[in-house]
């Protein structure tokens, strides 16, 4: 398998960590880097980062967090499973109002590097923009696009087909591995001219 | 340099190709592959991918599309270094209307897996979409999200700072190599709770 679709297969969603490993600082610049460095709409290039690795701010930022919307039981990870670190991305918006697919793009940049770097992480774009912008006294200049939890990945995620009834949620094991139906290549794949 | 780190460097958005290489379908399908196994919003998966590679459906696509907007002379890739390939990336409407970022990590994971193989591509967002989707016979159903065209680079991508004056926007010199100013990792990294 080639390096980048292996790196891809590792890049899951990953919800539980080992909070006590850290994240050098350096590591998070290259994450960012790798963003700053990626396709931009228009090369406006209006994404911004706050980044957090110290466990007072860290401490600010999870609870403005919903996680895995489909586990109503779960209110998120534990204290000792916590991310280690966090990138905040926001929009500028003296630049532009208009990112188009910029935060996605910069988001796959940036965990695709964590990956490498033995770490992993999650898009949480449930955040409760207002607090999270108290908290960090962020400014209103800055648009909160969504953020990127980061960490040593503690829990297992599988990738499997979609049950028979089509159900897309993903969903947890009673050994805590975390399942992802995916849909199949011959579902996403539309054929030209002849669409189903 | 990490290989992640190369990977992103090498994959500029490329606008002149070789014409006349092809690219495998499984090599596209490949791509398409790793946009799949990639995260998504809710875990919805609602993009899904019509695959072009044949040059009498490239002809229909072609003309709809917008090339480097800030090129006001150039109209696009004259014929011979045009795209051989290209992938239109689609939203099925009927699983969701909400794909959060999900277009800009299959994008970057696409053309990531492009450039690994040699290739290289640019997301145009500027399509005219209803002329596309009669050429093409696209069903309502189907939201045009944006097309990725492909092939063999046949042009320099140089990475470079902002002018003094902030201007970000791509220029070619004489020698037809495309130049795209970067904001520094200084301007793109916010302090917390002492922003900017």
């Amino acid at each position: 398998m080639s390096m980048i679709s292996d790196l891809i297969r590792k890049c899951r969603s990953y919800r539980r960590f080992f909070q006590e490993v850290e994240i050098s600082h350096s590591d998070l610049l290259e994450m960012v880097n790798n963003a700053r460095l990626s396709a931009s709409g228009r090369n406006s290039q209006s994404l911004k980062y706050y980044i957090s690795s110290d466990d007072e701010t860290n401490r600010k930022i999870f609870p403005s967090l919903a996680w895995a919307g489909y586990y109503k039981d779960w209110p998120g990870p534990i204290e000792g499973e916590r991310p280690s670190a966090y990138i905040i991305m926001v929009n500028d918006t003296e630049i532009t109002n208009n990112y188009f697919c910029d935060h996605g793009i910069a988001a796959q940049s940036m965990l695709l590097t964590a990956v490498e770097k033995g770490f992993g992480g999650c898009i949480i774009a449930s955040v409760s923009r207002e607090k999270l912008r108290q908290e960090l006294s962020i400014p209103q200049r800055f648009e909160i696009v969504q953020v990127i939890a980061l960490g040593k990945p503690k829990e297992i995620v599988e990738i499997e087909p979609l049950g028979p009834n089509g159900d897309f949620k993903y969903w947890r094991d009673e050994n805590q591995v975390h399942h992802v139906p995916k849909r199949s290549l011959e579902e996403i794949v539309l054929s030209i001219g002849n669409p189903t």
